[in-house]
């Protein structure tokens, strides 16, 4: 007794559900004038921390938000909450991604207009999250140079979907023999001619440039 | 319209089919006198670099062979198939996570008594392999020292589901400043008493101290 089938059949029911409820969040969230980002990558690839730094060095001339996903506890929220910006933590239970739903649910009482950037932070997954559109701008799928160049070449569908790839750690980049060619190289092979840029948020390396691609992108889209 | 209830519907009938099919796979390995051992974690927590080493070590004096799940690519086969042991990749396309019903269609025409040892490498994904009996003996969880102290509280299920918990990459410990104290309080907090060990594959550290707690695991799996 194969029951794939009904399963397969039930998935494209929620991922169409998703897809409609993305629709209308994207729409409010170009009305409401509010850029949004989402971040997406395996567990500890260091979202929080480019996003903890992000909020740092916008608050006061920018108006920032963040929504953070995971399975259990509060604590990335309590973690990017010290920089002042108001976070409201997603906790998904078992499911392995944020979805639509869940945004749209978790943004109930704020008000988009007061808002230059929203954050949202996925659940740490290199597969499930692919799926799954929340309606944001930019996606970001953040890779560390610890943890191998043949991800993308392995978990293709979430680096396909990416429209900026963000190398993180590059600090450790010596110590665990990065190769920044062969990287590029298979990134290039899954989704060609994304931008790249690599950032070391301990030691602040690329995070000048990152803030000004922020800047440059939501300008672009408010005049869209 | 809310779909959710179906799924979860749906999802129950697939967790009771995967579980029926796992009972039968471990009847049969232990018939057939080879122990199982799977390996879960994150994108590039080191699964393959460690059973690379592994394979190498056992080679010889063990028969042993391994199956490799990713989305995409033969990768991780060929680079075990390098040690020697048969090694068959199960390539999962949008799948999160390896099933029951994939390890017994990859292992169809397998000789399981000529085995001692076989190792199943899943999706790296710390969310998806939760739920899914794979029918093995001795299930790892991997987590590296530069992902994070916070993950066992983050992705409880996984590391609760642990037969043994390895600590990867330990000597890039100090350059990531890892606190070896709060892992070990994180997972006691999850997965109390749970055995762990710490390796580094890269220098060696802990391999031997790995390979005879397997030959003691698979020796105490026989004498039942």
């Amino acid at each position: 007794m194969n029951r794939e089938p009904r399963m397969v059949q039930v998935r494209q029911n929620v991922l169409k559900q998703n897809d409609m409820v993305a629709r209308a969040l994207r729409e409010e969230f170009r009305r409401s004038g509010v850029f949004v980002v989402s971040l997406v990558s395996s567990p500890g690839a260091g979202k929080t921390t480019l996003l903890e730094k992000t909020l740092a060095g916008s608050q006061g001339s920018r108006r920032v938000a963040a929504l953070v996903g995971d399975l259990a506890t509060e604590n990335d929220a309590r973690r990017l909450a010290r920089s002042g910006a108001p976070v409201r933590q997603i906790v998904t239970g078992t499911v392995c991604h944020l979805d639509a739903m869940m945004v749209r649910r978790a943004l109930e009482g704020w008000d988009l207009s007061a808002l230059d950037f929203l954050f949202i932070e996925n659940v740490g997954n290199l597969v499930c999250p692919a799926a799954y559109d929340l309606g944001e701008e930019l996606r970001l799928v953040l890779v560390s140079v610890t943890e191998g160049e043949d991800k993308p070449l392995k978990y293709p569908p979430i680096f396909h979907g990416a429209d900026l790839v963000v190398i993180t750690k590059t600090d450790l980049a010596d110590a665990v023999g990065f190769d920044r060619q062969a990287l590029r190289k298979n990134l290039e092979g899954v989704a060609p001619g994304v931008p790249i840029l690599e950032v070391s948020a301990r030691t602040g390396f690329g995070m000048e440039e990152w803030l000004a691609l922020l800047e440059e992108r939501a300008a672009a889209a408010r005049t869209v």
